[in-house]
């Protein structure tokens, strides 16, 4: 049986999924502030559109004037993604409040109404026939409720797969927090990239490792990684161990 | 006194509980996101399918549909088993919505409704006249009420181990837990086997122990395994130590 | 002032309390899941009938028929001593369900009500002219009340030491708690037994230690034991030190 | 200013403090299950009895009777100075229930009820005019409400220094923990005793160190101590360190 | 696409921020007591003023009265800004309670009238045409109620972010927090700049690292720093390391 | 600008703050029991005394004329400055209940009014011209409220530092913790002087740090210190460092 699966253009990383993520998967991509997840999850949209492979950005974290002006500083510029219809941002941070925010199209009022985020994402998902996804964050959707969270997880993965979508699912954690976002949405997802910074001896250390990923034989090692002018690059041939002790 | 077991299956297992699971054992397989439970459970009782076993397999974290595709990925076909009536699956996923969920034989409508959950379970393990199970996993039963994790646990015990039925019960911890699930499932359980997932130098290392197992004895130590294409096998003379610890 | 003692029958163990353990004692039995405290105390409890000693065993895990088998599978079979009367298993495990139940004698209905629990208990223990005794486990009495920990403790000790029984007190701990069961029980017993299992290099390892005992001196230090298929059988002459560390 | 002070006749123990415990003080005597807190009240209100100093037991955890007994035990006989009326158990275990209870002249309904329970103290105290004091343990009149901790010792410490007694309160706490009761009783005391039972390389040892004392200089060290035949010896010359390490 | 800075003005600062913070980025500067932040906060605003940038300060620890105090003690003399409209401070400290707060123009009567808190706000910042600001401390806005932390956060964001303004937002964490402030805060942030005051070895040692900020790479080591009677002077060309371990 | 001081009086302590502590300071005076809080604040007082300098102690602990005989057991008679009118007790501990109580001028009826507490101290240092206070303890104020911790701290802050009164709040923390008494408090202070106890090799070690004060230089290492019949003396020439590991 052969594997479907997504290029995340991203430099090194393909390598460590033997060549992509599993089409349809829902990935939690996780990590402490400062990781570098909103790059991660900005490349990997980006890298779809330039191979055709349309693509969704629901942003809960940021405006999405200032998302798109993020975007072009590492020269990723999706307006005419936008423009073609190919691309779709979906607003859930303005609220639909200000000049700025009245100009966009997909906009979720409330967060607190799950079945209104839904309805919004499933109708942008429709409307530009989008093989990617992203969602930073979706920690933000049950911050203040997290019992909900393997939940709402569940109910994103419900459409989100539905669609035939492959999706990345930022996962905020805190800078001291080793686990993944919880057993509720470390167990629902099909796979997990963990991202983090960490402080070795006075320096602050890039690095990144796949803990799991359904449908394909995956690397078993963390690698380092930079942020460039240019976004991500994993060294998948490098090896960080020693000093950065975790998960015990 | 003679002791009857059940045949794993899985390549390198039965060695460490002395040639199989006792019969009607109830037993707890933990483990952290990633470490395969899922993949052991339904090995197990696919290998039983092939001895002639029936099995019923619980399914609620994913959808009936993928998880027939992703035992197939393994070449685990049961859709002739299911077709001659020696295995079900319980779809406890999709609550019945959906037009996939529609043509699922075995539907629970809501898992906070434990009683609709023992019923159709029994119904299930009756047609088939199963003699293994596995719910994937029992945790989500009581995600949002720990209190009752015993409590259903116990019902659990007395619906499979009335019917003679030797079960695996999934039991998810999250990645930084060192636990099986609790106080009130670890004590209630027949056995306890822990997947683990570990990074050791910047590399993760999966291994496995079993940590409890009534009516036999075990291998008291923990080996390394794989997951390859044809699911797990287990190195029962090869012992994982060294830059491991745990429990403690 | 000569004191009275219990001899457990446990090979190796009689030496760790000084010849016995001192009658009307409660001793608490404190492990975690695979420790071995259900195989300790029926042990306890078969050897005081082959000494002529009647004795009650409390079941609140398991089904007493599977209690019965259990111990049939170590080679104590208690039929011939229930039908004389002089052993007694207080079912406190169906709440009277199910056909096998029916034929149990002495059966609590709900373990919610303690009031009713004390009475089958005491029943039982006056029928069979109880010399000593088993809850397997006195956690379950409180697992989902926490606070009535030392209340249940003092009441069952108030009905057991009245009546002049000596008796073991199961107390489930998870297997990452370094605790006796917490304060409220660790304080009320006149005696704690500690019950190990613990991974060490990647082997599991068993060790016990008598941490407290009104009444007598005891031994201070932490051997290894052995399950095997008679039982129980502890080394009193070695000690466990070196890399198992706790309670610190 | 010359300090009165108040001989423990705990062989070892007053040369810790200096030659005595400064009268009046109220004094925490904190340790872990097993580790001798009732044998050391005990044998301080013995050896007061020994000199001439009337004292009141405040039992808590323990019938009236077994209290006799275990002190009788160590040859500690009560009988006659409680006829003599220079001795009183105040019986806070049985609420008065029980024939045993019945013969008790000082006896507390109910310990949820602090009022009733500081007049009856106050009752015994007065009647004796008692010069020491013990209560075992003060933990339990707070174990259910910990908020009112240091209400409860601040009322002790008024009934008890008002009438000049110097007393030890016995503080229960959990094996694994290192505080002496709570920062609520830990500051409202005029000093605290620990007593330690500590495994060391498979071994227990027990050890006491002084950590606090009102009125006067105190030992800094802390000491192993053994409990025999005739109770607490305490070896004041020598020092426990190494492997022991607590409090940070 | 090139990126506005504002300068610091801190010596040794603006090396780490490859000249600058980027313009309009809202930056949590977080540390334990007596870390130096607001120094630091005052220090960047005096700073810019001195560069014709006008700038807003929010105080709620201190009275504005001991603020200026405070400021004029390292020479930094606002009083002459204040009266050419250049600078502003907010107060939401005195409730607008006693005679010295009569005279304050800017006066948020309740903390907990969040809204009216911006309404101050934003009049302070548009009079004075700001192009700093800082918060002193936004930890207060939701000291009471933690789950409001992020939404408070994202308010404030809107609010400064919307009028062009780059600002400090001081973040208090306990002593013993390795943490930011909450994953609600720490990922809300364009940047995170940690300052640390640690025990080594018996001797305080004060450090600094930039551990976040958007739109510009950043240093990645830890600094020593020094306050001195100028204010905060950091050494970019030191590093800290070795025995000062953290975030793990 | 020249800083106006407050000399403390205790040997070795105004050399750890560049010649004494800035006035008007409210400094946190923070440690486990037993480490010589209550000492400390009480010498401070009574130096002030010597120097002229009227002076409140707020007693929450203990009884006033407990206070009134330990001071006295040090040679520090305050009887002739309470009478002269340049020392004040405010009794916050009997309530106004006892015969001693009544005698006392300055009393809090109940702390759980705030109010009330504050308008007894403000009378008591307006009566006394008080130029330095200690409230021995401040967390008693909060004990049972602890998210009102901050605002007590701002309230005495206001009335103390609006009377120009240099003050200690002593900070009750638990033996096993390591802050300074929760964020809210140790941010709200002018300064935080630490006192520490620790056991090092089985032996007691006083230290002393001052981790914070605004307006000055300060010390930046840990030193021994001692308490002789004369009260504190540190040795602000030698360092503790080594085995005593803290704050991490």
């Amino acid at each position: 049986m052969i594997v479907e699966r997504v290029k995340s253009g991203i430099p090194g990383f393909d390598e460590l999924v033997n060549g992509g993520i599993p089409k349809r998967n829902i990935v939690l991509l996780s990590g402490g502030p400062g990781t570098g997840k909103t790059i991660f999850s900005q490349q990997f949209l980006y890298q779809g559109l330039a191979l055709g492979e349309p693509g969704v950005l629901v942003t809960l974290e940021e405006h999405p004037v200032q998302v798109r002006r993020e975007m072009a500083s590492f020269g990723w510029d999706v307006r005419k993604y936008e423009e073609e219809g190919s691309f779709a941002i979906v607003d859930a941070f303005t609220g639909g409040i200000g000049e700025a925010a009245k100009r966009e199209r997909y906009v979720v009022r409330s967060i607190d109404d799950i079945g209104e985020f839904m309805d919004v994402l499933r109708e942008a998902l429709k409307d530009t026939k989008a093989q990617r996804a992203a969602i930073d964050s979706v920690s933000t959707l049950y911050l203040t409720r997290p019992v909900s969270a393997r939940n709402v997880l569940m109910q994103l993965k419900r459409v989100l797969s539905g669609l035939g979508v492959t999706a990345l699912m930022v996962s905020q954690v805190s800078v001291t927090e080793r686990g993944f976002g919880g057993p509720g949405v470390e167990h629902a997802s099909d796979g997990i990239i963990r991202l983090d910074l960490d402080e070795v001896d006075g320096e602050l250390v890039r690095s990144m490792i796949v803990w799991k990923m359904r449908g394909t034989k995956h690397d078993m090692r963390r690698h380092p990684f930079e942020i460039t002018d240019e976004g991500i690059r994993v060294y998948s041939d490098k090896v960080v161990k020693g000093s950065v002790v975790r998960y015990e």
